[in-house]
């Protein structure tokens, strides 16, 4: 059998550079965000029932047959997926053209040269808001500085809006972002021009935390004007994407990273947008997410604020303009106890289910779940980091405090 | 039996000066104009049980005996009123205090002086909005101008705001005014200084209908400062209220005037409104009568906006910028419709980012795109069709016209 791309990657040490947790499920995770494009939900569906390793092993050793495509579609089927046989086939036959054609090691490389780091499922960084995008969560997030400040997503709100902002916009801007940083929030947006940059001085003025999340990849600093921005912001911050070292941002990944600005954070604001802002589109990933959106109004004679009065006209939303306001939206989460528990992915569902008061083995957890081994351990790490799963001397069970999880 | 104040009232010939319509309820209904605050519920189910005239001749010729009282209590409550003896008595003490010391019959003939009618329900001009108040609806209403306009209150739009008005929202009640008016509305407000003014002055300059409603007297107009423009509202439009002549505007008749208008008008439209405004409680009136409520956003960092936004943020009301949005209102067109970021599919987004200026071969964009080589061609066929792609003998392009993909 000829030697596959991810026997290439596992065999590369500089995957240990990349990060601190290497393993087969994490090396085949870097390989996954190489090949597939953002909310490829038919690889998140394979990755769901056979674990990133397993699922990537059969992209690459199957032969083609028939047999092997139904046997997949059937096992996905079980699991509740709904992909067919001719989904399972064009995904392959797209996954196989990257594989193919790519450098992924190229890009492995390229990402340690620039110090990047690999954060996945599992890892205490891992935001855990993105666990509610299910199969189209990414597979990894490829990251530049401080992989820590990825924990403060708990308390994180993003703050978007037009690239051609106004000088209202931008004072706005500064205003909520200084008073949200004093409540210990961090701020999350895209570096674009406009609001997106100026919330991200904003929030490195007042020394407090901030994100941004690119479209590309993450050698790519954009857009370039913002080079110096996203320096500071990588010495004290963090810089993400979920797109590998060598991937221009597309419109298509420019949508798809909006996904993950909204499912990051708690609450999601817009500044200040046009009629067709790009913010607009992160808006509705936090309305579909069941995220608090908040809108700031402004002048109706200000083009850069139709976008935002659209949303307070057609969307449910709420007039924000106070950073006061805003962390009512982040609060209001906080103090529900129904939501945190609504919060927890259908993988992590399973594997609370799975749990008991009395501790349970990973071997247990496994047979008990149905799900791969992979996913028991990544959605345990989910779980712990959030308090929900406690783990002992014997294996895991549910934390003392905590009451039956339910739906 | 001695001459009531009622008998004066109907016999003196003054009557037939003020209204086309002159009865015994007519006459009776200017009585209890002069007689009770506005708003006074016992007053309005008293006569809904015995219509006006009864209902008058009872308060009159009572003999505060408490066989009447209970009797009367006793009518109510068959009719589904809730008064009880004691509220009655305290009523007829109320209302007879006025009888005695009033000078009604001065108050129809100062009327008839100025020129100034009488509307009650049953004339064709007697706004049907009205009715919704119920036990709270005004008596009678006294008018200066043109009858007939009170029949456009059909198609009326109530615009109101602060008084302490910026020039952002003279601008924008201007530009409300002006295309209502365009749209065959007609205006409605308080002739206060700052939005309600500009209301009037706008509604005049298109050759509107407007009409003002005032919380005192029908021979004062107030504000004293805007004598001009009331006269001009006088002139081709009407100005009314429901107290009679030498009636002073006070607090409580404010409040209730603002009734007046939210029920006069199909929608209210609050276009600039500081934290407590008076406009917030012509907006609350709307509300209660389930009229549907626009407000105007501005600058968070405007304190003339801030009662707005506070609607905004509180209230169930719309977020409205153009008078397009406002005609939605009186029309009832609910035109919610969906943000649709792009025109174009996902999949036809992450072919249009596979291309670029120079041509590329089917090969390259399977692989630039992540997409299999089916959608790719399809997608290059849907594209085509609407020209967004341009297939050459090497392959397909961007075509010439097109814009590069931002975020």
């Amino acid at each position: 059998m000829t030697e596959t791309v991810f026997d290439r990657v596992r065999a590369n040490t500089v995957i240990r550079d990349l990060t601190t947790n290497s393993n087969d499920n994490v090396a085949a995770r870097m390989v996954w965000s190489s090949i597939v494009e953002p909310g490829d939900r038919i690889a998140g569906e394979l990755i769901d029932v056979y674990g990133p390793a397993d699922a990537l092993t059969f992209v690459e050793t199957r032969t083609e047959s028939a047999t092997d495509i139904e046997r997949a579609r059937a096992t996905l089927a079980d699991c509740g997926h709904t992909s067919s046989e001719d989904d399972l086939h064009d995904a392959l036959a797209r996954w196989s053209a990257r594989l193919e054609a790519g450098n992924i090691v190229g890009q492995l490389e390229a990402a340690a040269r620039i110090g990047a780091q690999v954060v996945t499922p599992g890892d205490s960084a891992w935001p855990v808001g993105l666990s509610e995008l299910g199969n189209h969560a990414p597979h990894a997030l490829w990251l530049r500085g401080n992989p820590t400040t990825l924990e403060r997503t708990s308390r994180a709100v993003a703050i978007v809006g037009a690239r051609a902002s106004t000088g209202y916009g931008e004072h706005v801007t500064m205003e909520l972002v200084s008073g949200l940083v004093r409540k210990d929030c961090a701020i999350v947006s895209g570096a674009a021009y406009g609001i997106d940059g100026m919330a991200h001085r904003a929030a490195l003025a007042e020394e407090g935390d901030t994100i941004a999340v690119l479209a590309g990849g993450i050698d790519r600093l954009y857009p370039s004007g913002h080079d110096a921005l996203l320096q500071r912001i990588i010495a004290s911050g963090a810089v993400v994407t979920e797109m590998p070292p060598g991937f221009s941002p597309t419109k298509w990944r420019f949508l798809q990273r909006n996904r993950l600005i909204a499912a990051m954070c708690r609450a999601t604001v817009v500044v200040e947008a046009g009629w067709r802002s790009g913010s607009l589109n992160t808006a509705h990933h936090a309305i579909q997410l069941g995220r608090p959106l908040g809108v700031v109004p402004g002048p109706v004679t200000s083009a850069s604020s139709a976008g935002c009065h659209r949303l307070l006209r057609e969307e449910p939303c709420t007039c924000v303009t106070t950073a006061d306001e805003v962390a009512e939206l982040v609060d209001g989460i906080d103090s529900s106890s129904d939501i945190a528990v609504s919060d927890v992915s259908a993988l992590e569902q399973r594997a609370l289910d799975a749990l008991s008061a009395r501790p349970r083995t990973l071997d247990d957890l496994v047979v008990a779940s149905g799900m791969s081994r992979a996913d028991v351990q990544s959605a345990l790490g989910t779980l712990g980091v959030r308090g929900l799963v406690e783990e002992v001397s014997a294996g895991w069970r549910h934390p003392r405090a905590s009451r039956p999880p339910g739906n």
